[in-house]
């Protein structure tokens, strides 16, 4: 069997009108299809870029998920279930699980994990935690999850534009100081977790957050440190439709 | 006078489609508006996050363009010809010209030397030069660049995928040799100047680059160096318009 | 209720032959107690440093475990159990699970996490996983993990040095290719998770690894880059019975 | 036609009193011409380095100016009064222009941009501008643009030392803490742009700097964060009697 | 001659109860002798990791002390008795006398500056001398100096912790101020020399340090950036007793 | 008493032809002396930089030699009789050793470790070893070493370039492959330590190093890490004349 699973990539992808997405390499240096109109000589010296007037075409690159070879597991009931549930509500499954399918105790710790820091009781709000999700994954240079989490940025708080700031670099987003707070901490614990100190977890305080606050804050940097090296490791690629996702 | 060039930047910015497009901060912690619809307790081990339904509304950011109050100056008649030229084929003028058009010989000279690199001959295809500009401008986290450069690599290339992939970590892009050499030197050129070396040339040449070629490269990856930097330590902001462009 | 959860952390640590483990900070610049004799002048030029001649006393310093205050929840039977497990095959409870013991859910799903990935089925034996893990705190400079997981790689090896050289400096460890080749993998993956591309997965085929033990090697030095930085950012303490174990 | 410009490069670079500069590399490990006496044994334990007695003779290494084979281009009536000037006010044209001389537009563009940043209206004095070109070249460790510009802080300051130190690590001159805070800005600028916020510029604001300073320091920033590369991407070489200016 | 002083080694090496210890490279994946009892199915959830029974053999790998095969030179009588000395307070030679004997004089001078720096006269205990020692190592990733100097800490303090601590993090260590800004300018000193002024001076001089302190910390600091490097150069190996004394 | 050693310093430092050097920080913006005849507007467009006619003033900033008041000790007639040398020889005494003066025995072994690795017995040449000090001195940005060994190159290669190439960037410098091998090794030696490996042994003596040799690169290139450090953390300031030795 080739890499991946395609066949139940297969069934989880088919995001609407993206009809025969198809795996494209780059091809060549001259890209004739986009090329602009030649101006003339004497405009030479002030030219502009002009749009090119047809849609830009779909593209995929997530077949194979992952650039390892490991053959999907059966699916145990629970998770047959959550997965038809992600189909149902989200139209897709999310690649990263068809990445972990491969075996079923891994899958399973992953999601219970995923979803108690993600999606379970907390003093952040779910923005917040996709927030430090992509501002980690930043840090990482992460392309999966930057492409999903960015898009549920954009998604929870309404606002394409802060989807790609804190892909790009968080410090240009306008956040409150609570927020800045947040994801200096989660940020700096990436960059260089032995600097993190009791001043560190002072200025949390100062900005509002509790203890527990503070844990969430580092269990979630945490996580998408390790899942950045998951994705990075194995070459995961995210699911196509995210790209256009709340734009 | 206020910070940046407004009268300007509101007679440039109407891009199509996007009414009243307002500064928003991004408030508190909570983002009651995208709140997710509350799984019940027994599905809470396995949630899926749902898509929030209606559509994301239009926000800007980029008014003052820069954070320093430097009124504009009076175009020479050949920029405001530039400027309408670009209000008519993009629908818009570019923030950075908007930036640099308190000071006319410092506005000519940099769309010279924009135009000369970007759009004058060279043996490198305008798509790989705006795939330098992002390389570049991603290594060094400008947030005006990577959105600007972001949306001429997906109208250039037509593929919204390349765009997104070269902002967040361009190694992972599906490019060919050529192509991967070329972005491979723009990336270590600015990540450590002093340590480009006749090795590095070689390797250029090997994957078919001239001399010129060469220069072309490090002249390009050399500008946005520059820019990445003027826009940093003014805090520029990019029009609105280009995180939607060519999705 | 101050600090970390005294009353379970009392139960578990009792290391035999510790009795009264006191937290004791280094005062003054002075060490009275185990000042060496002093040299006589004539030998000054050549002075050599005597063994002082008393035992080290016992010292703990992991009272409160955290730096975070958040009391305990109440085991479920589950954990309850395992912590019984735990105090009769190790003697004490390890530290970490005293730290996530302030909420069951996230316990539960760190338990069967790390205990999928340190002690499941592996064709990583578990030594080479306890080598991954020291490695990897080493290039985070984690003194939790590096003290638990140093004292488990000098246990499974059963030399002693190896644990110390993998807690310093893993490139001085003589181990063989196969070794070598995952270190590096986890090494790297650590420090520039961007980098880590196709190449380096082959470094790991070549030395013999499959695609499932490159799944393997990944998802732990991942675990641990999230490990690392939940202890740093909370100030984990190790339980003071690994500093000796294994000796 | 070999690699550079030879004969325009003969016509500019006839400095007084440095007849025949050879390219000459540095051979061998011995260097018998500068042998010092050797010491008696006697006096082994505290030798001293005496100074060779006769004067260094002229080396010259700017034969190739670039290590591209970009052949020169006939100069434009503007450019070749230009290079005539250069000539005559320096007794030389360096060799950037040279470099760049292989195409009028990009010559022009970039002796526009230059002369303007370096030479035209601005709040900061022209040793304040060649100031922050050699902090920005020192980080970035250019050898055309060090020696260019070093040369330049020596003659514009006449302070030989401060123009050393700024080339070595410009904490060691001793700046006012208008010039302090404005290397310290463009020094951060190069080294981490992304990192470079709103309290930066409120330092160089604090520090008696205007917003229209603010802007030409970050410019000149960025020029010389481009001109690096350019010369290090390059090879470029400058003009040898640099070193020898203003000592 | 084989590498290194193997006949010295062996006179200086007899550690007490340590019977034929043998260079023993890490073979294999599995760890057959110290491979815990398998948990149950049933358990396979919640394992534990027991403690191996065996005691663990005793290791060695510093035969040949460093990678260069450099014969030993005959010790000068002030050598031959230091070596005595140490052979007779100690219970052997520290290897890095045994790598610098090849030659008198460098063998000298080491010993000179070593016992200077280290045992001389000093407004800094012994025991802060060698926390600096540690905390410079341990930031050059040191396996050489880390083992020694981290024994020492180990035996000055009566502080096993405090010995681990430094080696792994010596921000994790219970300091008063003293020593905290004792270590903090120590490391700022190794990690980037370049940036250290008058401002560091004054944080010492607020924690009570005289300028002759300073001048103590930035020697020892500056010791052992040396010592590690040429450790690390030639590949220099610890005694083996030292990774167990005082623990 | 002042800061450092006046009286000794200014017995050292009658450097010929420098009448009165005095202390000067750099004021203000403007350098009113040596400001450029004003370009007449019609050749604001292409301007050029003139040289300044008068010569260069004496400055010197090396009194302080040091930022700690450290008052000199009585020399030792060793000391007096090489201090006297050092003024017969090189019409100074160098910084360093007044800095190091107020502690006979710091001053006579750092005098004696000195001599014995940059004028004693080895395969490398002495300019070699200046060559090491300085490419070290370069990474490190040391002041101090960067000044006088950067002389000192200068001196023995009789090529002034040399100097600088290897002060700037010691890629730049045209040197055999023996030699840049060996500053490859020392510089990465510098960076990294932890990092050098056999194989980095093996491309010394592939470059025709024997292990002696190999550990004289090592032994000068951690000597100079160590100098570098004293250096910077006691603001130590190289004798004037360096500046404008061997031009």
């Amino acid at each position: 069997m080739a890499k991946a699973s395609k066949s139940l990539k297969a069934a989880g992808k088919a995001a609407p009108g993206r009809a025969k997405p198809a795996l494209r390499a780059i091809k060549g240096g001259k890209a004739p299809a986009a090329k602009p109109p030649a101006l003339k000589p004497a405009a030479a010296k002030i030219a502009v870029k002009p749009i090119p007037l047809k849609p830009a075409p779909a593209v995929a690159d997530d077949v194979p998920v992952i650039a390892l070879n490991l053959p999907q597991a059966k699916l145990t009931p629970a998770m047959a279930a959550y997965f038809k549930k992600c189909q149902d509500r989200l139209g897709f499954v999310p690649n990263v699980l068809i990445a972990y399918a491969f075996d079923m105790p891994k899958l399973e710790t992953f999601v219970a994990m995923y979803n108690d820091l993600m999606l379970g009781d907390s003093g952040l709000s779910k923005l917040e935690r996709e927030m430090i999700a992509v501002a980690v994954s930043s840090q990482n240079r992460c392309y999966y999850c930057l492409t999903a989490h960015g898009a549920a940025v954009r998604q929870y708080s309404g606002n394409p534009l802060l989807g790609d700031q804190i892909v790009m670099n968080y410090r240009v987003a306008r956040l409150n100081k609570r927020q800045r707070a947040m994801l200096d901490f989660a940020v700096k614990l990436t960059a260089s977790p032995w600097s993190v100190e009791e001043g560190d977890r002072e200025r949390l305080r100062r900005a509002g957050f509790s203890d527990r606050d503070i844990w969430d804050i580092s269990a979630i940097a945490g996580f998408f440190n390790m899942s950045n090296r998951v994705a990075s490791a194995t070459d995961m690629r995210p699911n196509a439709v995210y790209h256009g996702q709340a734009r």
